[in-house]
């Protein structure tokens, strides 16, 4: 592929082997691998509704609550396996179900063609075996104005040019995460849009290095002690990226468009979007906290103490991951099936979902730390270079030594420093849209009125009472 | 039947107009007008395995995760609908479904013929419709003594005599709910047994008013407000009791008889039970949290306000609502098939939940009480005699109006302390067993050695870490 | 005194016989009792800056810090030794304080005589070791509107009539704490006023029983036990009752008065008794805690436990005990001396701490519950009634017995129901002003500029940003 | 002075210049520059008790209640205007006090002179207006093994020489704070011991570059960004470093020892440490808060809208610091004179924040990230040297551009990284000893039984109630 990924200045040549990019590689990796394990290869891979072909889950359509226990197993074990999140493949994987049934209401309802044209597209992408991203954050500007009431027109993506054959884009997307370790990306809205805004309304697919589309990698904390040596960066086989993509008038052929201008059908694709993804999360962030049980129950041990002295603390953790996941799950199964074959989860219980996904992990992280004690919390540990110094190297190993080697007991504090403040851990606040969002949902799923009528019938209440808007 | 229920010293005489369980029995018989009803028939109803005819879900056997669903909506439903726990027949249904597995179990692994005992009752009762109590609490008295420790051996109920025909037992049932209004009660251990306590490994279905059984209701707060008129209770078309059940002596006959003695038997009945209870309880605390909200939003609207000034708020209650019910859900779905055709819930999910259900009410009877405004929390409010007295009820009324009239708003304060305070809202702390108990669970279905083999492989740490354990 | 206070339609003769009130007539009957005890005399009383002579603290001006930390380990006290709030006195505690700074004010700036007026009837309540009772809360109807554009004017406490002598008043106050017990009853206002509602902003001292004004008493959950024998009330030596006090054009002298349409200086009075209430009831809350780790403890040993088995939760109990009481005692020190000589604590941490009032005494019930077990919590002993029947009582007795009698666990059990559930505990929710009312306090005490100019600073942002607001 | 501090395997020559120590230097120079400033003048200095000159308040005495309520602000102070801790004054200001007390009994008990010396070292310090770091951290192996049962002996800090006139010790303490900041280093005990580890009882002062003491500074999250130029650690003006010191058969002069042996002292000296440290943590914390809330509203308008729209996280925020300050404020005042004429703040509300401070800040970070979007959380922001980059610099500037200029919102985004997940923020969990150690001093300081008898009294109850131990 053709370079078009920057960090700190440089020109990434290869992102197999460049020290910025080759651990989230690494970490995609392990999705073929485990796809080719007897043990996970169930979960990884399913049987493909267009073609009858086993085919890699990512690349799937969601269609039965089974499909979605799957995926949320499927995030949580990724987790488990990379230390990471795997996220140029969820997105993606959440995009293309999500305009798939959005494709086919335009279709019906519009006379359109993009759902014979997606066909298409995922047929070729699950035959590739593609690794797929998925954009949908704009940059935006400033919240309080809409994309074409902003003073730069561009701060949304947007359609600068059609013709019979192309569309031409302009604008960026943001904070796109594995874009490193994909071949493709599939670009969709991020919100909804009006009639003013509608050259904002664009979904389609493109190669990753695209003509026009440069990529720069954002910078996460530490992210320097990729370019060392040791194991201050305690894992190698998984990484996160996240990355800026710029639109310089990128040319788009027609057949890999999927919505162009329908401004109505670009919320409706976001919250196609926003169900399974909020439900699914909750997998990956159970997924997280397991090994934030484990390294920190391994550290008490490297300390001298049993893991049981910390039970109720443990306890704690267990019932933040298993909340995530089981409303994942519940999220999951309650759901209704689109026409178009899709299978979505109930958004309610995903929204919910999505508040305790960013509540939860930061007990956890907290909890795993309490746990490690100073070691695994403040940077209070030397580095592996300082660690391994010839003339002092010994008496820190020396004083690190506690139930283990001075080394291993380093090795178990960076690991949970790169799990809890490190670096290692993505964001579980925002990924997926703010938890104000889906606050906003819940609201919007909830009628509180037939609570109302509830209590109104329990206790023979009649009297009707409205409250009247206030004037402004 | 036979009177044997006391309370307050005083034989009742018929339940369905002793003011102490009419409001019981109303409840419970909502579930037989809600079988009738077309909005509610195809929850409260299913087809039987055992006849292929329509029966009651509380008398069915819980088949599939699809049973299981319909069991934590059932829950959810009722509650909705008596403004209380309908807990003369969870518990029942329960208890049925956990000894028809561990019958299942004794007769293959022992030769008994349990199973077949149970098969025969349990047609009698699905053709028969009763309502079923299920009883599994012992007083067990000093709780660091076993059963046979006690200094009184009857302190958990025992076998004091078998014959061929017969069992007799002695001992008590205690906080048994919804005896009241139950044709029988389906008794089963409540803990695990060694073999020196094997005459307490009993479990059996007698008719409530079985020779040489006493019943006591116990009191709950507020609840001589039943003897009085008007609204100070709000509710009149749902109730809850819980009683001691005295046995003295109690001849059962054998074909009622489901488990005599086959003590290592005991704690997987529990088990059994566990995990379908904690696993539903969520729906069930997830419709007092429905009520919750809308006896809130209707008070916000009585005094003049519009809900949405509490929306922060209402969506944190829907949370905690949403969660239990959510975790009730994937731990139904997300279970295994017993050989005897039961389906069994995820045990640590269903435990997980058993502890939220213990924490997250309290928030929501708190935050009820915070959107009220003091009239609803803190016994603020006049009588309902005092509101209508002739002398200065009218001024208590003009007092008491606001954007509604005062004897509104004086119901909906009392329907909020009554649904969060009063009593009205059965406990769930200790209901299904402690959240203790639950911890022991999940700290018991949990292997941390996986966990730390995760954070070890992610880490590449190899050396082996044990913990000496302390001498004593 | 005249009886002029009523409950269930009944006039009470005696409030210091009569079951609905003779309870809390006790409880304050302890504070007199403890001022004379030599191991709290010292936090009971203090010397009278007025008259140099030993009085009641509870009468006294708060003058310094150290009076402000004596008032809040005074109700700590208070709790302890009487089991719910002595609330005839420490809201009259609080609004003669207010009035005190006020009225100084009022004659500064007006030229009125308010505070002579409030130095000679201090100095006679004093002398007379009255027991004064105070009162804020108005009906207040509609919330959406002020008082004066209510459908009813009365909805407020308002001026009718002035003359030179006196005023005459007509509405109410409601929900008023202790006026049983009290011997005077200290008016003023509960909010802020307008212009348009300047009738509203008034302030006087009364006699309980005096002409035109009626008292009925508000019920509580369990209130009825009050009439019954035994120990289902497990408390004598304490009672709460509150109050609607209804005026029916009560004439009231002038020197009594102490705010006659001051409107401006409505909102400065109830400033001055918000911030040393909020502070001070971080004491109670501690007291009230304080019983109920006992409580909890005891049962704990009851059942066979040692308390040591819940010392996790045991220390959250205390952590929320000691963090109410600790932050009354931060605000009451960090305030501010006003030209009147009396002391106010902070406002920012004052409201604070309400806002934790409101959060974790429900916390520290729940975990009581938890410890407790079933017993103490789902209304799951039955009566003291049954527990003496002739008939099944010795039954009822055995089978409550564990590690002690039947009996004394069945009084512990009531014990913790009437802390936690039962009635005993008065509202934390809204006493004092509700959570939201403390959060626009906080939020008004707050300047985020200086935190935005600290953060723009340490990171050297010089660009001014600012957000146009929102057109409407 | 000495160079013998490492990081990276280099030998730091000076301190104030090089990038891995200069911002710690440089928060420190702060406090000097404060000192001369008029508007905290008054809190940074104080009169010494021993030469009633003015002197830094880091070097006084505490000696009063408002001593300690001046603690709680400075350190509230310099956080605020350091953006971290100024940890290499605190806990040497701490320790002095401490041992102050100490040296102070042992003197009077053991008929020593180390009060004397102790004496003369404090007026030295504090005429020379040294900055000293205080260290009590040994690295201790094996939690489960006292420091003499130890594989390696030399695993907690020890005398292993005696003469006349000097002590030699050997061993470590670890992860100190500002150590690169300090002149001398003042030592003493980080926990309690038994006869058979009385080598390990040792307190003394010495100059940082003492013969024979290597320090090693750990690093921490993002540190080699202190390398680089920009803006990507966006504060200068501090800093913060925690070092390992190996001491390799250091010689002290007994003029500089302070405790030798003692054993039964070290216990004592620790808990005199404890309290004022978790007392005034809580006002470090609060200003770490500050900051969060300043950088969170202005990242807020920079998105283009008010911060209003977060009013009820940010009063979420303001309740976090407020109560980690009052509960410091609070534990200060209600404290206890020691004879040497040290104040100590009360225990259990000083260990009750220790909680605290190991809960609210992560919860305050959390809604500082929520507040913030995603460009403060997910490590989702490019390098400034890409924003920077003369290739596609200008793109990334135009898309991060909203209600501010793109350079400004990556400021403030980095401001709030480094601030929650970045590094410039201390470890609040062990600093001062973990939350669990901070329990047992809450449970050891709560007499359970006085609420038991409180309890009792209050319901009658007299039966004594005894829970034997179990037998092992």
């Amino acid at each position: 592929m053709r370079p078009n990924i920057y960090k700190f200045g440089e020109l990434i040549k290869d992102v197999t082997t460049h020290p910025a990019t080759k651990r989230t590689v690494e970490g995609h990796a392990q999705i073929f691998q485990a796809a080719q394990d007897d043990k996970y290869k169930d979960l990884l891979t399913t049987t493909s509704s267009l073609s009858k072909k086993k085919i890699n889950r990512y690349l799937s359509l969601i269609r039965s609550p089974e499909d979605m226990v799957a995926n949320v197993r499927m995030k949580r074990l990724m987790f488990n396996l990379t230390g990471t999140c795997t996220g140029g493949r969820c997105a993606g994987f959440n995009a293309l179900n999500a305009m798939w049934a959005s494709t086919y209401d335009m279709d019906k309802e519009l006379g359109t063609d993009y759902h014979a044209r997606l066909t298409t597209w995922l047929r070729h992408a699950q035959e590739e075996d593609i690794t797929l991203s998925g954009a949908l954050t704009d940059p935006k500007g400033d919240r309080s104005k809409s994309p074409s009431q902003q003073k730069d027109p561009d701060l949304s993506l947007r359609i600068v040019d059609e013709t019979d054959k192309n569309i031409t884009v302009r604008g960026a997307k943001v904070m796109i995460c594995g874009v490193a370790a994909a071949n493709e990306l599939f670009i969709m809205p991020g919100t909804s849009y009006r009639e003013e805004d509608k050259d904002y309304a664009v979904s389609f697919a493109i190669p990753r290095d695209i003509k026009g589309l440069t990529i720069v990698e954002t910078r996460r904390p530490s992210d320097t002690r990729e370019q060392e040596e040791g194991f201050d960066i305690p894992v190698d086989i998984g990484g996160i990226t996240q990355a800026y993509l710029l639109f310089e008038d990128v040319v788009i052929p027609k057949e890999r468009v999927f919505m162009c201008r329908e401004y109505a059908y670009a919320i409706r694709a976001v919250m196609n979007f926003v169900a399974p993804y909020r439900a699914a999360i909750g997998g990956c962030v159970a997924g997280q906290g397991d090994l934030m049980i484990g390294a920190a129950a391994l550290m008490a041990r490297a300390n001298g103490l049993s893991e049981k002295a910390f039970r109720e603390k443990i306890i704690q953790m267990i019932m933040n991951n298993e909340t995530t996941f089981g409303m994942g799950i519940a999220a999951g199964v309650l759901g209704t099936s689109h026409p178009s074959g899709v299978w979505f989860p109930d958004q309610l219980l995903a929204n919910v979902n999505k508040v305790h996904v960013a509540r939860l992990p930061y007990d956890t992280k907290r909890i795993a730390q309490d746990i490690a004690g100073g070691i695994g919390e403040t940077g209070c540990l030397p580095s592996c270079q300082d660690i391994n110094d010839p003339r002092y190297g010994e008496l820190l190993k020396k004083y690190l030594a506690a139930n283990c080697s001075g080394e291993t007991r380093a090795k178990i504090a960076r690991l949970i420093e790169w799990l809890t403040i490190g670096a290692g851990v993505p964001g579980c606040m925002h990924g997926g849209g703010s938890p104000d969002g889906a606050k906003l949902m819940i609201n919007a799923k909830t009628d509180v009125n037939h609570y109302i009528e509830l209590a109104k019938r329990l206790a023979h209440i009649e009297e009707d009472i409205q409250v009247q808007p206030r004037k402004k």
